[in-house]
């Protein structure tokens, strides 16, 4: 299916991808599969609270990209899986439709339908698989600020960090751990009153961070007309430049496999607790603590002693 | 400390929540006591997108609750900690110093400082903490929509979701899996235009969702200008006698707990992988990773056969 896709062939790109996401044994064997055989694509995240424009930004920056020689790219809409249902409803990907006819980009929503090591692990998995196919850049945007919003957006070589210029704006990125996360910030819909306030408060905060040898830029971007994106698309590749000369590139890559690995070994150790939590001894134990006999932490000590996984 | 809590003292009740929020040996102790000592209030998450007035319509609620004889009550509003530094900006407390000089209504806010449970069992042991002191009602406050912060909002009896009327925020919404969470739907700022058009979409929404004994209302608040708070509240005190009478509280109680217990367990066990990742082992399997000589899944695999936890 990897030659079909290679190929150009959009169908068997997507079934690969469904079967990352469903992340049993079939999945596991395709990111293997693209884990040993990939090159590595330039990967950007784009982060920003719902509303911020992502998406419009996204669909300026394909332009971008496209224009300037980025012969295949990909953008993974990355969809917070419901906690309760699994649902997700991929509104996102219509609006970038207007590609929807360029050959050169692919576009696809995800969310983790079973992966058991959820978004954390499913999304550099099939980050790989599109560069395996020979995708030339992976976007993957976000729609969401929370912690596995923003690791999964952080988790690439350059973050873009969208906010609006409102009050608070840039507070809430602050909250959000985004300050951190990002590469380059956007002031987006910088056509609105506040962008004077918001690039404030951002430099204020930046001041205040620990100094980095690369200070995030602020740009503003008025996505909806097309302003200001090709500075972005620039920063962007000067960002990568900058990772590149700095050996930083090779040092971000090597953390994420190692967060990744050890993202990978939780998920099994958890299944194996699902396992333990569907027996018996986790039935009863389960009761003590509903009964007030026992608390959950010496209810959880009972389980690893019984089990002998406390061994250490 | 938790005799002197009881009888008033602010500050032993905020030790003994910082205790809990550090979830040492000490935490441990205190979250014990908690449990074995500690009665059940009823308790409220309210949740939603930043900046649709959360803080504003607590505030209302604090006033409606304490005219309605609630003699002491606590409000915990939870900060999603930063996933880089841990850090977080107690913006929302001060918005809600109306009643600073109420010595019946008590506030914090709170974030995991180094719990290894993280905010899925701080928040339920904090909860415990302050019904042991004699609360009788919990508000649990939290400023995102990501899952961490549904996951904690809807491990209450009741939960409030508070949407503005906007186009897409009811969409946002059942992106979120507040859908599922929702015991109540709040639109406040219903003084601004589409407030018909966002109570349509929640209705159709909610006319698409499994039916469920208890429908969730969907409430027109101006929280600013306290109009619809009182008849929030009395939502809030029907739905309470709803999961009185049909015995869903004593179920909800128990699956929380049964939750809670299994997470206790994950932390627990991760404690154990983080040892396992600082120690040689872990270090020359992440180093194959890096090099491509395993996948992530094979390293994982040979740790645990290493360590001898995959035994069954």
């Amino acid at each position: 299916m990897f030659a079909e896709a290679s190929a150009g062939g959009r169908r068997a790109l997507a079934r690969l991808l469904s079967a990352v996401e469903q992340g049993g044994d079939k999945g596991r064997a395709v990111a293997a599969y693209a884990y040993r055989n990939g090159g590595e694509a330039p990967t950007v995240g784009i982060t920003g609270a719902p509303g911020a424009g992502k998406s419009t930004l996204v669909d300026g920056l394909i332009s971008a990209a496209r224009s300037d020689g980025v012969d295949q790219l990909a953008v993974l809409a990355v969809d917070p899986s419901s906690p309760f249902t699994g649902g997700a409803i991929l509104g996102d990907r219509v609006r970038m439709q207007g590609h929807a006819l360029d050959e050169g980009v692919y576009i696809r929503s995800m969310a983790t339908r079973g992966h058991l090591g959820g978004l954390t692990v499913a999304v550099p998995e099939a980050i790989r698989v599109v560069a395996a196919v020979g995708m030339a850049l992976v976007v993957v945007e976000t729609v969401g600020v929370g912690q596995v919003e923003v690791e999964v957006a952080s988790a690439t070589d350059t973050t873009v960090v969208v906010v609006n210029p409102r009050w608070g704006d840039a507070v809430q990125a602050s909250k959000a751990g985004l300050l951190e996360a990002a590469d380059i910030f956007v002031i987006n819909k910088a056509d609105l009153p506040g962008v004077r306030e918001t690039r404030r408060d951002l430099e204020q905060m930046l001041d205040l961070s620990p100094p980095r040898d690369w200070r995030p830029p602020v740009l503003e971007v008025v996505a909806a007309k097309g302003e200001g994106v090709d500075e972005l698309w620039r920063e962007m590749k000067n960002h990568h430049s900058h990772l590149e000369s700095s050996g930083e590139l090779a040092l971000r890559r090597r953390d994420r496999l190692e967060r990744e690995f050890r993202a990978v070994l939780v998920a099994r150790i958890e299944r194996e607790i699902d396992a333990l939590c569907s027996d018996g001894r986790f039935g009863g134990l389960a009761q003590s603590v509903v009964d007030h006999r026992l608390d959950p932490y010496e209810a959880a000590d009972q389980l690893v002693e019984q089990v002998g996984t406390g061994s250490n």
